[in-house]
């Protein structure tokens, strides 16, 4: 990445291979707006390319996460007739939806570091995050169908990250629910008790990132998002393929050979001691 | 809804736009007759249409919600020959299927209140409610292997309800297990230790349900059972058409009118104070 | 089974119709090799044919389930070229990745014994079994993105085993694990704080699957493993044909016989008693 783009909803810094990206709209509690749905297609797609980044961690300034849409864009749509075009309010819902489906399948490591509000639009994205480090008491709800609509792009992502039987509960009853509930559902795999914890978990994280091969995490993530939507035989047919190839390749002749010299690997040179 | 059907199996009471279903063979631990799968099946299809209707609670007379199969309905097929039509022991187990599809599919959110005895087929009936609330006490099973029968038309709904690791040890073990596991696996999402926690989970998930608005509820119910079944793309077009109709419609013309007025809205007029 | 085979990597041991099969190379954790995978695959096929057998037992010898694949494997296909054929890595992963199907849709229930190390396709084997039993001080662990190669044929099957969340986890941060948290994320259905444990519990869940008839628990297993590979309604359609077959030949009839006459049916006659 040359240099970072400026943005006018995202605040960016790029630190070691990991590209921190906060959600900066502090006096909406981070309120998913259309131009920040843009700016975050925008970025997703320009870091797709770019080998150099490992990993994106998401979170929003301010103490929130996300408190889902934004109302003055949908004041706005409402003001805008459905004509000929296409209706802005499916306009501005399915952006959403394409923005969830590139950060599922954007080829580095995502983290989401959840706190605050993480409602509606910010808890869909926390369900498309490879990992979610939430605050215990974080507040998260799918509020949508109290309001006299349908939480209609992050639903499919609710199902996908913790089931049917949990993502009717929170669609169909709207309760709200604590960072505590969303790690024992599995929306978030690690909970931090405060700040202090918060960050450390995080720098342990992103330490484990780095212990892993660039090239062989990218691989990876890629299979994991294929099963299920494939026939099997014909993944496992092509994870051979990726298998001959990264073993033959640059990472897996170091990785070897660090392994059996003893010695952490060249790409995860920044690490200082790990279990 | 003009009037409530008469029915020989079923107990049934509405309130406010709660169909209360009651099975009622108390003396057989409501064990599921063909009869009983019949009159379900009308109600179910009948209630469809109905908007009035907004949740379905599903629960056992006498203390047991169900156990199982009728053994009286087993005997008779039993003397009956598989003739030149279709086996009487095949159409018996294919109407359960069919039941539990149509339960699962029904536009009305689903709760199902579990106590004494849910096995068998009555488990299968909890797995395709949409909020299921069991007794601690409650005591699961899927008995059918030891019995010499797979848990035919049941165990696909076990595996989409609990997954696949949980439903190959119940169904391959048969073991028993009571409401505190049921909980843990998913079986169900809500626990109550006494009759008296029991009624009142069910007041909270009912007003909850009223706070939901009832087509939002209806569209996003649907939604979330496409999940997995289809191409994602498709799936998130359709529903960014049913937010723009949604947001368009009366609901939530309603929905976001109260809430910046701070008031519920019309479809939650029953709830006296809400979190 | 007339006799049992002669394996260099494996040892046998028929009792009770039951398979106990112990991969046996101690001196690397029961590394799995090349041959080790071509002996289990023979194994496999051999035994599936053979109704005699209800449940096979897979374990390791000396204290570890299984350490992964087999480092001399790696240094003897590295040795050789890719040539016109098949890249040896290529046909080195693939195999293992037909065995764990081959375990997975094997008609007998599959117990996995697991302690010590489980690790990469050890952890691989554990996730297609129907049911495993861990050591709580077991230790679990996806390391190959930290050598710089995918968990190429594993991955899928883990996805499949604990959900795409932590699976995620496991692949991109390659973190070790023990025995209470494969529990708790459903690695594991069964858990053992010590070796006397273990055997009484591994003793318990070959009871259970004695309870449960042959004829029908394959039938079952082979009906769950296809849930969520193809349209349900012909599922249910083909389960109801099941059910009508399995109750009108002899087991379903020793079955409800044995039920009615309060006495345990002929299949679990070596049960002293049961719950």
């Amino acid at each position: 990445m040359t240099a970072l783009p400026q943005c006018d909803t995202l605040a960016l810094q790029l630190d070691q291979g990991v590209l921190h990206i906060t959600l900066n709209r502090p006096d909406s509690r981070n309120a998913m707006s259309l131009l920040m749905v843009q700016e975050l297609r925008e970025l997703i797609q320009l870091t797709a390319t770019d080998d150099a980044v490992r990993a994106l961690v998401l979170r929003g300034a301010g103490g929130h996460f996300c408190a889902g849409g934004d109302l003055r864009d949908m004041v706005t749509a409402r003001g805008q007739k459905a004509g000929d075009g296409e209706d802005p309010f499916y306009t501005l819902n399915r952006a959403f939806g394409h923005l969830l489906l590139e950060v599922e399948q954007c080829p580095q490591t995502v983290v989401a570091v959840l706190e605050g509000a993480v409602m509606g639009g910010g808890f869909g994205l926390a369900c498309v995050a490879d990992i979610s480090l939430t605050r215990a008491d974080a507040r998260f709800a799918l509020p949508e169908t109290s309001l006299g609509i349908p939480p209609a792009q992050i639903a499919p992502f609710v199902v996908r990250r913790i089931g049917l039987t949990q993502a009717r509960r929170l669609a169909l009853l709207g309760e709200r629910f604590d960072g505590c509930e969303a790690l024992s559902m599995g929306v978030a795999q690690f909970m931090a008790e405060d700040e202090e914890s918060m960050e450390q978990q995080l720098g342990h994280i992103l330490q484990r990132i780095r212990h892993c091969a660039p090239g062989a995490s990218r691989v990876t993530k890629a299979l994991l998002l294929r099963v299920g939507n494939e026939p099997l035989a014909g993944l496992l047919d092509d994870a051979a393929g990726d298998f001959a190839r990264a073993i033959r390749g640059a990472e897996g002749q170091e990785g070897t050979t660090a392994f059996m010299q003893k010695r952490p690997p060249q790409w995860a040179k920044t690490d200082a001691n790990d279990q």
